[in-house]
């Protein structure tokens, strides 16, 4: 049965979404997980010092390992509010969770937009009975009410043997922009109905969010509001340990799933033209390879020239020379899309060949430092003249 | 006198420029500055491990501490062209030194322009003879000769009192983009008549570039060529010696001319609309005050702000936030052009009037963190559509 046709839903949970006048353009803003009972759960926060209300929250409550839900908005990021946004951001919660007859602290809260605003709490009021009394099994109108500058919602499924049972595992995210790998980046949720403990989770979830959302860079900015929660209902299968062939299949599955989320947000960077794959090979250091493949990553002026469409390999070296890692330039090999353009510190000639290989939405970028062992993969988008409109007229 | 007035010169010192066939628009390209006798030499070079052949060849040379001068190219960098490139940046200058009478290795080289290209150096070896018969005491066919995607000239003059003498100070930079502070940035040159030995020159250099280029940023790249070189040609006033009140005098006005040249390159930044001081006050360290600022400068989300002309003071808190630096958010204020947008690092209210304020230019940006003593200003330019253009057509 092919991804497509299968209702985005899991064991043990239900959604709703819904438009609450958060968003003037009166998209849909509001949007609810709820799990049937207790469930394990496990997050990774922002490790931007100014941290939105709803991050400060959640980070408190997910410490108890345990819990019903979350309740999302976006349109308004409640960050930057004082008191003013911890009380709003604890009374939504404590509506929600009375509408749903939860005990207090039972619910997580996220919130994503705009910066500095207090949120509309009449409007807000108003509209979670409604949100509350709207559930049902498909994830979607959550996945939609979560959006802000994104394309297209992003969700990502997977199924996978666990002993001789089949678990689900869902991912749903947000994020076009404000997006640089520093722990858990924008707003994502998996949601599994396997039976794995709070402990085991948040090890699985760290490992998924390493390799997936700590790999990609839209800009260089990290958000007040990042935040990935892991929820799992213990419906189905043999319980999973850490330490434990189940838990490293469940891992593998949790990372893919990952990795799909992380690819879409790329491909939908604001004003992405490309989606460009640094692979980074034989760095000296782990630390090497991801400084190195980074600084290429964060390279305006890489990323305008892949824009243009323009195999500037110059550029990519200066990036290296700046990045504070053990480079030999005269070891460097450097290939776009498998043309060589580089092959130790020189120019191969086949700057021609290479800019008709880049003519391609997806671009690769293998470098070679011959430094050591260490290897890295990062995924990060073009700068186009639509980063730069999105981004000079958000709140016009 | 005014300063346009006057013609851009320096006793003891000559310079020349022409168009030599390395820029294919036929504008000129070589450059040379000559000195009656032996200078005093100091220079700073890029930190980019990855260093164009000139670089390498001045860094060695200026340590001799004396030299006759200077012979520079643009529209070809000679950087990533391994052996060759050393060859021929000797050959170059073995070439002009022995057109001038000089000893080998008197003369300094820089280059600045595409990366990784052999130096066409048929044309260079034809060009020479010439640009070396055609000295002049104006310092301005120098200061054309050195532009890439400068939009104009950038030449600093000065005069200043040491002792009962006045001695001159003239500044010429190039540069627009791949501009981060990082030691020296771009290529600078400093000419003066004062009597100031090598060891003096070199502290006065670095302090006048710390105060300067290395507080500008346009994007986060820094180059494989930058370089600043100062000549004193000590032909006018008493011996100045650090440690001295005449050295400090020399040093202000030294610093003045830098700062100059700075704001002319921001200013004239890869599609720069507006030209942003970023005034960082009470970090609680010197460390933390570098970091914030230049974190706030290097945001490609609020330099897309300040470019829609949007008082964006969320992008200021959430940089600051990823800063790595000592941050009580509830006591940020943030004023925009002296109109307070952030008290307590709360909204004032006060957008639509800030919006307004920042309708100019010249935008201020003061950010008052009351972490301690240490303050820091940066200067720097929005992004804007004009950027991406420049540098996604750069080579084609």
């Amino acid at each position: 049965m092919s991804e497509k046709s299968e209702l985005l839903a899991v064991p043990g949970f239900r959604a709703s979404g819904m438009a609450g006048g958060i968003k003037k353009n009166g998209k849909k803003d509001l949007a609810l997980i709820l799990c049937d009972g207790p469930a394990s759960v496990a997050g990774l926060f922002t490790l931007n010092k100014v941290k939105a209300a709803p991050v400060l929250i959640s980070s408190q409550r997910v410490k108890k390992g345990v819990s019903r839900g979350v309740l999302v908005n976006s349109g308004n990021a409640n960050a930057c509010t004082g008191k003013k946004g911890m009380d709003n951001a604890l009374a939504m919660t404590a509506l929600a969770e009375g509408v749903l007859g939860l005990k207090k602290g039972e619910l997580l809260v996220c919130s994503t937009g705009v910066i500095g605003v207090p949120m509309p709490m009449n409007k807000v009021k108003a509209a979670i009975p409604k949100l509350a009394s709207s559930f049902g099994a498909d994830l979607t109108p959550f996945a939609q009410a979560i959006m802000t500058t994104d394309a297209y919602q992003k969700t990502s499924f997977t199924k996978a043997r666990i002993g001789n049972k089949t678990i689900t595992i869902a991912g749903i995210a947000k994020g076009a922009g404000m997006i640089c790998p520093n722990m858990a980046t924008l707003l994502s949720f998996f949601l599994t109905d396997a039976c794995i403990n709070t402990a085991s989770l948040k090890k699985a979830l760290k490992i998924a969010v390493d390799g997936s959302f700590n790999r990609i860079i839209v800009d260089n900015d990290t958000s007040t509001n990042d935040t990935a929660l892991a929820f799992a209902s213990k419906k189905t299968g043999p319980e999973i340990k850490a330490g434990t062939k189940a838990f490293d299949d469940f891992t593998r599955a949790l990372t893919n799933v990952a990795v799909k989320l992380a690819h879409m947000i790329v491909r939908d960077g604001e004003g992405a033209t490309r989606f460009i794959e640094i692979d980074l090979r034989n760095a000296a250091s782990a630390k090497d390879a991801i400084n190195g493949a980074r600084t290429i990553a964060q390279s305006q002026l890489v990323k305008t020239a892949f824009f243009g469409g323009d195999p500037n390999w110059g550029r990519i070296l200066a990036a290296l020379g700046r990045a504070g890692i053990k480079l030999d330039e005269s070891k460097v090999d450097i290939s776009f899309n498998g043309v060589p353009v580089v092959r130790n510190g020189l120019d191969t000639g086949n700057e021609d060949k290479a800019a008709k290989a880049i003519k391609t939405r997806d671009v690769v970028v293998t470098i070679n430092l011959r430094a050591g062992k260490a290897s890295e993969k990062l995924w990060t988008t073009d700068l186009s003249y639509e980063y730069v409109k999105i981004n000079s007229a958000y709140r016009t």
